[in-house]
């Protein structure tokens, strides 16, 4: 490869970084934001959240988009070619966080046409985690970082654990006073998707890992 | 592009289309064998389907290198660069399918050594439906057809009812009777895999779409 090529491939791939970086940012606030709809109980801002989604499924299209080309005009082999083809993968994961943001900002504007259940604690701390893996099996991806992925990987179970605890807690009051329970099963449903926004970076930090690595470190236990 | 290299290429992709089918094929087998250990109470069988998504896994691991082998080597572009750029994204897919029916059948071991809380109807229609679509979505897939990958879109949300329905009944067990409580939360959470199963084969779907129609019918509300 010449030296020109060679530094507009440079270009090419520290654009795709970027506009992942970026995407990544912007769910980031989908999730703050939903989370803030919710513990604020601002409809206003669930409405936007909602919206906002289209912005995310825009740049996932445009990544996927960007990758393509680059892999038709510049042909990547080995190292470059993992890389996009794990961007390709991670732009798919980022998407789906922003389906469960759209939804937590859903069911956030149905709890807010209704009198507070309780006050939140567990479940934006729960957003708090969840949004900083995000973060952080991203930052391990544009860095190749397989340490801080494997620091992700190991923070899903401390999301889980909160999610059974809020899970736990909902319960009881759905059985003490059955006035609750439809409030209450929207609020598990939040949950669940900060849960699965969890699953989501965990997934991300797994497959850097095994970029990384170069073998399958997706499926082992030892995480 | 000759001749020789164009059939050779033309086998790389048909063995990646046949791979997959392969793959989802073996899916297919582990939503079957998870409901059927839970429907007949076999936990041998549960055992055995647990250990098999190390199949799924090694199959995930093989196709994607295939892929980036493929790319590699041949530098595919338009079209065939989009078929084996989604292959790569189908994959992962598959793979947390899998994921969703080992925790399938952890959770119908635990259910076997209980006494069985009522007789499963709407489970296993949620599992036939959910296996269809993958079945479906990967068939779409390998035939490029936007029509079939737009009626496995429109089957989640029978799934989704099928869910849906499913939680308010256990909802009412629970809360007539607080020893069924536990039981009841198995019953939910396995409802919730085949919903995620269900929502992996529409995100197949609608990625076959984009690829048939190249215009982004991924985030609309027409499907």
């Amino acid at each position: 490869m010449s030296k020109h090529l060679m530094s507009q491939f440079d270009a090419d791939l520290s654009d795709i970084r970027s506009r992942l970086l970026e995407m990544g940012g912007k769910v980031e606030k989908m999730i703050t934001d939903s989370m803030k709809s919710l513990v604020e109980r601002n409809s206003d801002l669930a409405n936007r959240t909602i919206d906002y989604d289209h912005e995310i499924n825009r740049l996932e299209v445009e990544i996927d988009e960007r990758c393509l080309e680059v892999l038709a005009l510049r042909q990547p082999t080995a190292r470059d070619l993992r890389f996009i083809t794990l961007a390709l993968k991670i732009v798919t994961d980022l998407e789906r966080i922003g389906d469960q943001c759209r939804n937590i900002a859903k069911r956030a504007r149905e709890l807010n046409d209704e009198p507070p259940l309780k006050p939140y604690i567990d479940l934006p701390r729960m957003a708090v985690i969840a949004a900083s893996m995000v973060t952080e099996a991203l930052d391990a991806f544009v860095r190749s970082d397989d340490q801080l992925a494997y620091a992700v990987c190991r923070r899903d179970s401390e999301v889980d654990l909160l999610n059974d605890q809020i899970q736990r807690e909902l319960l009881t009051y759905m059985i003490e006073d059955a006035s609750t329970i439809s409030r209450a099963i929207k609020v598990t449903a939040i949950a669940k998707c900060l849960e699965r926004v969890a699953d989501h970076a965990t997934n991300v930090a797994e497959m850097v890992i095994f970029m990384v690595k170069g073998k399958d470190i997706r499926h082992t236990a030892a995480l």
